[in-house]
């Protein structure tokens, strides 16, 4: 058994296909100075094929697993189009008379040597954007093959040095069971695609191989612990195929409480609803039986385009959604860029530390024309379906004014154009600021409900990026400070008689359901894979144990305790409930 | 008048010297190949020259201005070792056989119209000192004298397109009255040294003016409000005159104050302590009359130097200020490094948001070696005078445990080793995560003080990076959720008996004297120019009428009613003040 770096969930069994490298053998003939022309007709030649290829995988993989991810190709389509590298190239085939491969080849070296010189993280992933994009002009230039994957064989997990993302985009996943890559990180692009594509990854195995892995060999990864085997025994194959079956197994069951309410043990009730990025992931909630939904994150609107989406098209998005929602709820959150998330057309500011800068309710208010168009849309839409509307990033009362002086104009205007809209659409702001905490009582007084947004809250409480790799590890939502933040906004948010969700990963993550039945929130809103994980949470707790487990909790001094009070009391109510369905069965 | 913006304090009255741009005459004649290694040794001479030369700059700055502003130069030397910068230069010489002079120049015009075209701030950063590190190699190739200022004239005011660092460290400031330059900003490198060196700047006046200011002719700045005359009329001439005088009268009387106690206008104490980085800044503090050290920022001891600072090298320094203290208290903090404090010698990773990353005690924990050498060499320091030590960036009771078990182990061994320290040093952690606002009770009952650092924790609690030019007006110390968490951390150390400072920015601005006062906090720490400022303030406001006022301020539910509330209380008390002085010389 050999142990790597689980990057994307599940189990997968089978033969492992070794992917080559790509290599190339360039051409060494010096180009004549009379085919000069004819050589960056070629060059410009393959630039475009490279470019609309790229487009397409871009197009392809949008529909495969939404807007997010397809983005990471606009990085691509930029090093085609950035005068730096083609001047380089250009340079090599002019003043050395070199043809266009060799000159793609030496430029993409060139650079590469430069930017791991420069010693910089992101001048590093850089590099490998560059290296990725050269070699598919390289492919063109050259008349290459793409590689060709067996398809006519077995489903396989594929065995690579490093996948890109071109790679990866390009495989037939359907015969893909599982991926290995020797180098690569979980926060890869790569990384984030497979997850995405629900293909079980393992990474990290360069130091760990005493010998390379052979086209053929059996293999079994787990892509939740990391492991690796390679021609396993009988015993472990059995043990792992019994361990993939009681995964297919556990959500088979899950599958069936879709239709069930979400009540607690005890009869409390708490909506349990989707957070969305767009249409088609609100065709892939709605048969979780979800209760709307709790954050429909606008920004994917305008990602992926050329321009701002105008307000007739926004329109039409925020009114397909209200509608097929049938009546239950959606919460649109007005535009959340800036932080890590940035659109191709409009350019915001570098920044040393984008997560406290221009962003979110911050860039709204500062381009009010922008903010004017989505708050009309929404305030439209909010006439086929119960539509409500929240702020993100909200850390002062001027902030909830200044934005809904803004709305109230919007809705002058639109009663003057005689176009319908719900007078009383009701107004949130999400909790995700320690600020916003603080004086969580005296904004309560000017919205109709609160959704705490704990991934922000917990890294600004904290002052802890979680994407870092050196300080992952202080990442603690279940931290004494965060778990009085929590209990200080759902009180305040009661005592003015106001709703309060809660939309952030600490939503999904069933762990902490007894704190939410405990506080008694309204709602919790997640990614539609763990509604029912939390569902089936929900059922088998009592708020009464909860609010007893809450008061203890609030006690504990470090992130351990309540780590092991939780697990202590998920121990015993597991044990209560096991005891009750036994009883019933009798 | 013009209006640029001020970028550094002060009025300054005077003539105008305009700098005349760095311009080079470049030889043409190409070399000779038997010739080449000659070259290249006048490359590696001129280099050379360049360095000691930087390494004598950097010596002088840090003599006058201290160890922060002469780090500046460290990213030049960094470049004339930088392989990629050297194989530009040495490739065109080689390849091209071109003088050094031209291989020098050309390299600096590729990286800076390369750096340029990346559109990133830091890479412009870098730009423009490779163009500066480059222009100071050039002049030593070409022989070409220093720039001379008039030296045998009057005192003038300097004028430039824009100023380098260099520039500013090879100017005579004793002539130098004020600065004007037409590009620049507050922020750049040169305006730092500019207000280091107490010299009035105003900057940003490229589109502002009609035609060249010429040498001769008589200037007005006003680096507090960036307003430039040109050739003023006698009035104006008269009315800068005099607010001149009534600046420096001010200043004058304010001395007055360094053997007056530090009393509230009904005999409240509370201690003015000096924010120091050094023995120098130590110098300056003590004729001001402060109360001690409320802050000893030991990563200054740590910078400009090619290795960590042994035990016994820290000893030294902490011991010699202990005693020059004579018998003051002096608060030590540990290591403060990364967010944007860096050590040439110790890589910390490239980060997306340093200011929520590796830093600060998470830095001191991970790296328990530097960290128990600094711990033995306060602690032996503690047997010479009044010495108390604090842990900054605390966000957790785990950390303050995990550096008090490091703590103990020192003690061991110290004792073992037969070293004296006091075994009862007082251990303080800095409050500037909002998470240890929230669990301040807890985390007082593992130490003996506080120190709430008002700049990080601003900046986190309002997720808003207050050097982000984008969004600096979203950093408002005076917010009413600060307010909130001010009270209740200086509530949760009162209750569990233990002390509070400040020693954050917002300690030293005479506007929040009141709030501190009110709170009741038993130490403000402050740079020492501030330091009687804060004390006039004092020595003029009641702690009663202050506990009123801060009871109003609570009740505020936005940042300009603070404000509002807090200028119609200094009104009052300044107007009462004024009141009381007639009465008692009548």
């Amino acid at each position: 058994m050999i142990q790597g770096i689980g990057a994307s969930a599940g189990i997968a069994i089978g033969k492992a296909f070794v992917l080559p490298n790509w290599e190339w053998d360039l051409p060494e003939q010096k180009i004549d100075v009379a085919d000069l022309a004819k050589e960056f007709d070629r060059l410009y030649e393959g630039i475009k094929t490279s470019k609309v290829e790229i487009e397409q995988i871009k197009g392809e993989l949008r529909e495969a697993v939404g807007t997010a991810e397809s983005h990471i190709f606009d990085a691509h389509l930029a090093i085609l189009e950035d005068p730096v590298f083609m001047n380089e190239v250009q340079g090599i085939i002019q003043r050395q008379y070199k043809v266009a491969e060799v000159a793609v080849k030496e430029a993409i070296d060139h650079f590469v040597t430069m930017f791991d010189l420069l010693d910089d993280e992101y001048m590093k992933e850089r590099a490998l954007d560059i290296k990725d994009v050269g070699n598919r002009l390289l492919k063109h230039l050259l008349g290459a093959p793409e590689i060709k994957l067996p398809s006519d064989t077995q489903p396989f997990i594929l065995v690579a040095k490093e996948l890109s993302p071109s790679q990866l985009a390009h495989l037939n996943t359907q015969h893909v069971l599982g991926i290995v890559t020797l180098a690569g990180s979980t926060t890869s692009h790569s990384a984030i695609m497979a997850r995405a594509l629900g293909i079980p990854l393992v990474v990290g195995l360069e130091a760990k191989l005493e010998r390379p892995i052979q086209t053929g060999e059996r293999l079994v990864l787990d892509g939740d612990t990391g492991e690796l085997l390679i021609n396993p025994g009988e015993a472990a194959l059995a043990r792992y195929r019994a361990l993939r079956g009681e995964q297919q197994e556990e959500r088979r069951k899950l599958h069936q409480l879709a239709g069930v309410s979400a009540v607690s043990a005890d009869g409390k009730t708490i909506a349990l609803a989707a957070n969305i990025s767009s249409l088609k992931e609100l065709e892939v909630a709605l048969p979780v039986g979800i209760h709307g939904v709790g954050l429909f994150r606008t920004e994917f609107l305008y990602m992926d385009r050329t321009d701002f989406p105008d307000e007739e098209e926004q329109f039409e998005v925020y009114r397909t959604v209200a509608e097929k929602l049938n009546g239950q709820p959606v919460v649109i959150r007005t535009l959340d860029i800036g932080g890590d998330k940035q659109l191709d057309y409009f350019e915001l500011p570098e920044e040393d530390n984008p997560f406290l800068g221009y962003r979110a309710i911050r860039i709204s208010l500062d381009r009010k024309d922008l903010f004017k168009t989505q708050l009309r849309a929404i305030l439209r839409a909010s006439h086929y379906g119960q539509v409500k509307m929240m702020y993100p990033l909200i850390s002062s009362v001027e902030e909830v004014r200044a934005a809904n002086t803004l709305l109230e104009e919007a809705k002058r205007e639109l009663h003057a154009e005689g176009l319908p809209f719900n007078q009383h659409m009701p107004i949130g702001i999400m909790i995700e600021v320690p600020a916003a905490v603080q004086i969580a009582d005296m904004l309560a007084e000017e919205v109709d409900f609160f959704s705490i947004g704990t991934n922000d809250l917990v890294q600004f409480a904290l002052a802890v990026d979680r994407m870092n790799d050196q300080i992952a590890h202080l990442y603690e939502p279940l931290h004494p400070a965060v778990l009085r933040m929590l209990k200080a906004t759902v009180e305040a948010a009661k005592s003015r008689g106001i709703k309060v969700g809660v939309c952030g990963e600490l939503a999904g993550d069933s762990r902490a359901l007894p704190i939410w039945l405990g506080l008694d929130v309204d709602e919790l809103s997640m990614s539609s894979p763990t509604v029912l994980n939390v569902k089936n949470r929900l059922l088998g707790t009592s708020q009464t144990d909860s609010r007893e487990l809450l008061s203890a909790l609030m006690d504990c001094r470090t992130s351990a305790e309540i780590g092991t009070t939780l697990l202590e009391f998920k121990r015993k109510s597991d044990a209560a409930r096991a005891e009750q369905t036994v009883s019933k069965s009798e």
